[in-house]
């Protein structure tokens, strides 16, 4: 392989004992999987072994579910993500968090604290977090709504580059002999003075070997496509058929250029829900041991949150009503709501099926089947225009990802899809191929070609 | 040595270089220590060796000073104490965040994350945060006022400690079987509606090791003193003389008592910057030799920002100006600045002068011996009624926490005055002789006996 090839990029999206809502059933699941450093460092170990470019942590600042349900809490991604800095070398580190519930400048800090930690292996999925639950957990009465969040994300990130550049690479001196630490010159205070925010202050931690982490993104809305034309270097998303992936990915690309951005320098990754099995008929019972561990009137329950319907609506042996709200209407998850509303209706699933299909990736494409039919969906889509790599969700958690490396990663890698080492240590950033981006503030004639922190 | 006798507790409190100003410009120092995480777990593991009870950073959200003057910038504390957990065993990490510039639900939730990933090493140093550059970062365009910040802290305490109660130690019930995996009467949301805060919901990560992180404050102001009697276990505090010490320690212990609380339950941990030499000669040469390296005029700068002075009115071999403002209408650091001007009245110093003592320990008493007259020093100030333990400021780093580890504490530990193992891993309140808090909703009758996640 050269570096000429283009290469599949593979992101591990870590949920406490997997994917499906009803892995912690499983014998072999620990259901304390949520709050155990082992269960993540051995995780974050398997990925770096299977030459993954990233792994990644969702989040959301409220008590997900009703705690009978599944599993529920988590580490605080960025907090636990510097843990796994210290017990891995090469993998990508990317935490989500929040734009309506944090402040520019805490935030910065710590990624770029992060960013110092891991030697520039940060990554930061931007959300603008949907639901009241969240707002009434920060002296709000109401969910924002969506258009505003929008808002608010655009200018924070505004001013997190700002504050992200206010060190130039090259502003610490230290010139002990004349007593110089540093170059005042070469900081730059935001003076920010916006709708949502006012940031006076440069960051109190030089810019990071990054300058800042990757910037990822997952919303699939409008709105959520104009900002990640606009910001985001990676993104999630959850497709259900090549057609679609195919359509959304053309779209991203279009707009990430019409934003005046290369678009090569936007990554798409579409999330799997692979469920392995030797042949496929232990594939298929596989997905069928998990699928009878769900209690369905808990699913019922989720799905008519997601639906914005009131409690008790839904019949589980019946399809979906047929007057649904528009998605204008919804000022949560829009473009969730709208995959699972068609996923209903194009495959005629009853409430009970769609249950069943959600169960195991929340509207991302579960595949079961052997390794190498697994191989062959992911090569179809890397192939044919659809994706520039995967979210690879497994279904249950540690065993899944085991599978996928051992099984699955091999085949990509005889195909020369996927790296087969890492090679030298780089950054998150230089691992999906993008440039480090240049300091706003710097003017080109004096810029460092060796940034100080590299 | 029992448990019977009273055992000494220390802090390492770690700033990238020493706590020197000049400590940087030696020719042993690394001018960028402050961002390399290698650096920090040298120190960390430094002071493990020497059986300390815990380290501390502390932090403002703001870039302190002009960079010139000396090293600026940090690792967030969260973020690098959550890196320094995986690299050490026994010691309490106590990270410094502001109540005026975070978000009760933020908070609770980086703390219990950090408590849990470092099996409940963690605490927390509580403060306001000073000073008008810190609240332009954050929306405000001036500083609130020293009550108004104290009043919030309380507030933000209050809910922080209903966060970190709102699961129950047994919420997690982990019944496969039934398909059940927490018990939702084990949930107590806050419903907090106050002055500052309003916080609906739980937190989203189970009760920690500790409960909560030991908390920790520093102020040492009217409305400090008040604070630290209400919630805090450690005090950090700056006193020059025994006497001044002393009267600090009867002080805040008949504040804990009469706030209701056991004064055993607040240890008092005076500053103290050792800078240590073979012989007595040798000690005033290696204090010297840090003088010599003080820039003066930006001692002068930083004396007129504490004092509130306009530029350039201080003369360097001149006193202090007999007119300066009263504390009352101090509005930063109340504390330190009346121990500043006392201690200038009290030995009768230059501007110069004071600058070269403040140089050392910015207000904590500098002692410059032996390690035997160390040891002295510290064994009076703990034997006499002035302190519970020490916060060691090495003026210099790594070399001063060196120095102290294997010069003064193998005196300590002969004298019977501090550990000589950790012995099995305990919490971090636990190496502080402090219980386990109770959870407040858990009823006394169905308290377990062993909470789920120690």
């Amino acid at each position: 392989m050269t570096r000429h090839t283009r290469q599949l990029h593979l992101n591990a999206f870590l949920m406490n004992t997997g994917h499906h809502e009803a892995s912690w059933r499983l014998p072999e699941s620990n259901p304390y999987a949520h709050v155990e450093l082992d269960h993540y460092i051995r995780l974050a170990r398997t990925a770096e072994r299977g030459t993954f470019d990233s792994l990644f942590l969702a989040d959301g600042p409220q008590l997900w579910s009703n705690l009978a349900q599944r599993p529920a809490g988590a580490l605080e991604p960025l907090t636990l993500l510097t843990a796994l800095a210290t017990a891995t070398e090469h993998i990508g580190l990317i935490a989500t968090a929040s734009t309506s519930y944090n402040s520019p400048y805490n935030l910065a800090r710590k990624f770029a604290s992060l960013d110092i930690i891991s030697g520039g292996r940060a990554g930061w999925n931007i959300v603008t977090t949907a639901g009241a639950e969240a707002a009434r957990n920060f002296g709000l009465e109401h969910e924002p709504a969506h258009a505003e969040r929008y808002a608010r994300a655009a200018e924070f990130l505004d001013v997190a580059l700002k504050l992200w550049d206010s060190w130039e690479d090259d502003a610490i001196v230290a010139d002990k002999a004349a007593g110089v630490w540093g170059d005042d010159a070469k900081i730059h205070p935001p003076q920010h003075q916006g709708t949502y925010f006012s940031v006076a202050g440069a960051l109190n931690v030089p810019r990071s070997p990054q300058g800042y982490p990757l910037l990822v993104q997952a919303g699939s809305s409008e709105d959520g496509k104009a900002f990640a034309a606009r910001y985001a270097e990676a993104v999630f998303t959850a497709q259900q058929t090549l057609g679609d992936a195919q359509e959304f990915y053309k779209d991203l690309k279009s707009r990430t250029a019409a934003a005046g951005r290369d678009p090569e320098h936007i990554k798409v990754l579409p999330g799997i829900v692979p469920v392995l099995g030797s042949t496929e008929a232990e594939a298929r019972a596989n997905e069928r041991l998990l699928e009878d561990n769900i209690v369905y009137t808990h699913g019922v329950d989720r799905l008519e949150r997601l639906l914005q319907l009131p409690p008790n609506t839904l019949e589980l042996d019946a399809p979906l009503p047929a007057d649904l709200p528009p998605e204008d209407s919804i000022e949560g998850a829009k473009s969730r709501y709208t995959l699972v509303v068609e996923l209903a209706r194009r495959d005629r699933l009853t409430v009970r099926q769609l249950i069943g299909r959600l169960g195991g990736g929340r509207g991302h494409l579960t595949f079961a089947g052997t390794p190498e039919q697994v191989a062959d969906a992911i090569e179809t889509w890397f192939t044919q225009g659809a994706a520039d790599g995967f979210n690879i969700m497994p279904a249950v958690l540690p065993s899944g990802l085991d599978a996928f490396v051992d099984h699955v990663v091999p085949i990509l890698r005889t195909r020369g899809l996927l790296r087969t080492e890492y090679g030298p240590r780089t950054t998150l950033r230089e691992r999906y191929g993008l440039p480090r981006p240049a300091n706003q503030y710097t003017r080109p004639t004096t810029q460092s070609a060796q940034p100080a922190l590299v």
